[in-house]
């Protein structure tokens, strides 16, 4: 059923992906030969997007799932007119080149999300966007979010979350076609992967649908795509059976995966498709562009009719936030109660989120416990449920934190959306390759992590991290948190809001804290600083989050015995990092000891303070303050541990921390 | 359809649970009131344990997957005459007791497993065992595997992975009960989980019951119960519709999730209920007895007809390693070829696999590129696919790595076995929930982790880890080994399997290495060693992995100009710090600055050396060789580092790394 232009833009796809792959020696030609089709249909009949502007915001989004594939994703921006020339083609999982071994979204133009089934996330974020700012008359946003995704991203759970909450969501423009090719990295998925994909699901609540042979039923796969837009009020997923590498001799076989074809494989591939190489793609590119320029013309018009709504499409799609919007953050005084630092995360949620319509979020499923809502939020759900709208912002995740950071990072992708979600502390874990692709992508997402010590008390050690921070601040490219008081977590979301750039995780406590003499939101942007100073002091103590108030508590004790100690708020070890080396020696001078304590791992603590108070167990299930208690979280401990720590140092030049060989 | 002494046993584990959640002032009261008659009907009618003994090889496991409502566990360990006494219960949640917050099975006799869903683990262990030792006349494993799960458990992605490889696998012995009381942490499901779960379980090949009144239809359960266990072939679900906090005020609401009931809100219930608190279950006490002894005299006639098996089975479910099994660890010279570690650590696997019958293991679909397939392994498959055999002991675990983890987990709860798994090691973060289960558990798992590094070249850096082992060394009870050579990665698995109280990760190259003069599998074991001697030495070097011949070729560097430098190889921070302070300054003298080099986040470093070369960004794509350049680990740029870490530090009084004032 296919022409012979559709055919030989297929045979393209595939000789190219094939010799592609060849030239690194490295990668995976398998699986751009076998979507070659159905790819080929998507961008030659559907997708609408602008190559020479690839950030229009209505565009149509395409995510490839099996990021390994991305020889296929490389050869059609190519076809396509982005800027992707034959010479980087050539350059595959070359250093420095822009076509890396797997797609990064940071680096390329035309690629929407680095790996992963983000689909969800963008779907959502286009469900917001159409019934937050679309009028009668006025489509601006109405795109489809288009993914492949093959056996492997089906078998991992986070797929199985984003899907579940797609499903619950009614999310009417996300396709997923599923590259059904029977084979995995191990062989015949009937070694592992044996349930029905498509009865899956529709549990879900998602409209299915299947393509016998998606090596060459073309018009099958079209009017499957056209079915599936038809479908307004579920996600659609397309099972297409391919056959992994096509013409090749092991075609049908796990051999033609993750390495390259051999070169004579090769020359009898391109002769069995009859087949000059350098014959271009047919590209409705000119199509493409008139798209945007009518976009363009009706985003004007409305302009007209909605002026304060288009001047608001056009700030956040630019990454800009409203002027003054930073007058709203709370401040507080020594004098206000002591409170925990999730509620006062409330606080400033409730003051911020009416001034900064882009935040959308939620929590997996602990709303009470981390206090994510807001008092004006609406629920983000299917108008259809009559529980909530599209409209709305508040986004009820459910017990899926790997989704969730999944769909986060998507919903970046979109634009115009600052996406926050709540956890506990411990359960980011759950969503580690999410946040690691965030920080990656450069993302700007909020993590709302509570409950962030041993001191959440009787949930016991399943609950209490201790690992986690280390985790966290081992990665690169993210900022983490920890805010001692109010003052500090109004900076902490300052920081995170203002850091376009780069994911934020908040870490927050369960238990009540006090307001710090000396705190403020400015000098929680520097990363540490002194909240306390002593002339000729004999030790530094530096602790973050609900610790501050300890060492406050402990300089005081020190006091009574005649040593001095200086105090410092340790908020975020990034933002410290970038400040200058002077300002970094004036925090930590040399010649004095310094002391770290965190209730939680010590790991890592060593690059700021040349002896560490901290965990290096998991805890224990008990009330807080006993719990603390047992491990050593108190005034009097900590001063044993200073005194012990200016005796062990006595005599010694010490250098500052900040100090490196190199 | 409930009798007098079924409801008194159910309604005495209702207010009893109530009444701990009271006591404690802190808990989940909603989930034991709502599952008490299910698991009424379990423990009455199925389960077949030994309280007396709760380590009973053969006893039915029960696994509590909604954790938070354990005191439904313990209330029912209790009545069953386990070890744990009233008192014990009004120690719910308090420091020190052996009823914490949520179930530690290290601490609590009769506990099978820390929360989570590792019902396919222990289900799997068991096909395993009886398919390896049953003969006709002996059925010595036959245990079935009892899981109660709520929403919130079958939201996560892990249980997807593992529901989804338990139907591949056709795991007729495990029953899952769907708690189905519509409720979560923010409220009814509908906000966010609408997905029909039976068609789900039906998609992944289960069989699927539904009770509709799981409030008061024991018959009903009880039914769905036989005719689950008549379904030899697949796993079963029963979805089993309950009031949440049945009895209080605010039954079936989410109020009755997370807090205690009021106290007159119980004194209601109580007199609801009909009820003296103080009244005794039904307890088949003498049954449980019963079954093992009739299981001991089963085993005794097995072992004179099969002596072999019989002694297999008491030494493995003794936790003890066949003599002289290291003699098959290899050893290798200098002079052997370089080889890349992930193809040493094969070497290990195919010697030792067959001497311990224990392994059992595989991959994530990485079989290939993780090199965990041994010569001799059989497959484990159900044998009615005619793929393999339950007999078999290679894993096709599939692309789930969480799944993997925690059903390494599971089958090291049953006993007898030691699993392991492969993924490369920068997903082993999509597994931490439970690695971190693992550690806290005291489980030896094994985690084969290859592509350790920027090494791992051309899939870039969605690829490459750099944070992970700071992740996994900032866990507590977990041994972190990154093997420099042949010897070392036998030191590896040799420190792997004789610890029995922890799991450990070995940490592998795809690229590689030269073996090492001076390395051993005996000095492995010390966590960190001397590789080189120099008098009068100027700098120590210290490395890991594939970084150590790095520093043996910069030493050599170095020596041409004069300057000394002692060459550490530190397979393993965990060993090291267990030995003696004075073998540890025999490592790291005083005086001598040290430098650590490892292509890995150099965050945590500064415990061992005072100057750090390593990751701060993350990698890039592109050949092995050219990404090693880009970042500096060539000798020539580390003799650089080494030389500015000497000026840096001359005149400086060093006081050795290990010396510490606390
Ligand atoms: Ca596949
Ligand atoms: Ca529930």
């Amino acid at each position: 059923m296919t022409n012979q232009l559709d055919q030989l833009a297929i045979n393209t796809i595939r000789t190219l992906s094939a010799d592609v792959v060849r030239k690194a020696n490295s990668g995976h030609p398998g699986a751009p030969m076998g979507c070659a089709p159905m790819a080929h249909v998507l961008f030659s009949s559907f997708i609408v997007a602008n190559p020479s502007n690839p950030k229009w915001p209505n565009r149509d989004r395409f995510v490839l799932s099996n990021g390994h594939g991305c020889a296929l994703q490389y050869v059609l921006l190519h076809l396509l007119g982005y800027n992707m020339t034959m010479s980087d083609l050539k350059a595959f999982r070359q250093s420095d080149s822009k076509t890396p071994g797997h797609p990064e979204s940071h680096l390329t133009e035309g690629i929407e999300v680095t790996t992963g089934p983000l689909g969800q996330g963008l779907a959502m974020a286009e469900a917001h966007l159409e019934s937050r700012f679309n009028k009668p008359g006025y489509e601006l946003f109405s795109n489809c979010t288009y993914v492949i995704a093959g056996d492997g991203c089906l078998q991992e759970g986070i797929a199985s979350e984003a899907a579940s909450l797609a499903g619950h969501l009614r999310l009417g423009k996300l396709i997923v076609f599923y590259d059904d090719n029977h084979i995995s990295i191990d062989g015949d998925t009937e070694l592992s992967f044996t349930e029905d994909v498509l009865k899956r699901f529709e549990s879900y609540g998602w409209h299915t649908q299947f393509v016998k042979d998606g090596d060459n039923d073309l018009a099958g796969i079209t009017q499957a795509v056209v079915n599936a837009r038809n479908v307004k009020d579920k996600p659609s997923i397309i099972k297409i059976r391919t056959t992994i590498g096509i013409g090749s001799k092991d075609q049908g076989t796990e051999k033609v995966h993750g390495s390259p074809l051999k070169p004579d494989d090769i020359a009898q591939i391109k002769k069995t498709f009859g087949f000059d190489p350098e014959k271009h793609f047919y590209v409705p590119d000119s199509v493409s562009a008139r798209a945007e320029s009518r976009w363009n013309k009706l985003l004007e018009d409305y302009g007209i009719e909605y002026p304060e709504e288009s001047a608001e499409i056009k700030r956040r799609f630019a990454n800009k936030l409203p002027e003054d919007w930073t007058d709203h953050l709370p401040r507080y005084t020594p004098s206000d109660p002591s409170v925990a630092t999730r509620k006062l995360s409330e606080n400033v949620l409730n003051k911020i989120c009416d001034v900064l319509p882009e935040l959308i979020g939620g929590s997996a499923d602990l709303t009470g416990s981390n206090l994510t809502r807001w008092k004006s939020a609406g629920e983000f759900q299917a108008d259809s449920t009559g529980i909530g709208t599209y409209s709305g912002r508040y986004i009820r995740y459910g017990v899926r934190e790997h989704g969730m950071a999944g769909m986060m990072n998507g919903m970046t992708a979109y634009g115009g959306l600052i996406p926050f979600g709540g956890t506990f502390l411990n359960f980011i874990s759950y969503a580690l390759g999410s946040v690691r692709l965030a920080a990656l992508s450069s993302f700007r997402v909020i993590y709302v992590l509570t409950h962030d010590s041993i001191g959440l008390g009787e949930d016991g050690p399943t609950h209490q991290p201790i690992e986690t921070l280390a985790s966290l601040r081992a990665l690169p490219n993210i900022l983490v948190l920890r805010p001692a008081d109010g003052n500090e977590v109004s900076g902490a979301y300052l920081a995170a809001i203002q850091n376009l750039q780069r994911p934020s995780a908040i870490s927050l406590t369960r238990q009540n804290v006090p307001h710090l003499e000396g705190s403020s939101i400015e000098k929680t942007l520097l990363g540490a600083y002194v909240l306390k100073e002593v002339k000729d002091a004999n030790i530094t103590l530096v602790a973050t989050g609900s610790e501050v108030s300890i060492i406050v508590d402990t300089a005081k004790l020190l006091e009574k015995e005649g040593i001095k100690a200086r105090i410092v708020s340790f908020p975020s070890f990034e933002l410290f990092d970038e400040q200058s080396l002077e300002y970094r020696l004036s925090v930590f001078p040399d010649g004095i000891p310094v002391l770290s304590v965190e209730a939680l791992s010590t790991f890592g603590w060593l690059k700021y303070a040349h002896a560490n108070f901290g965990m290096t167990t998991f805890g224990t299930s008990g009330p807080y303050k006993e719990v603390y208690q047992k491990y050593g979280f108190t005034p009097e401990n900590i001063a044993d541990k200073a005194k012990k720590t200016i005796e062990f140092y006595k005599g010694h030049t010490l250098v500052s921390v900040v100090q490196k060989p190199f």
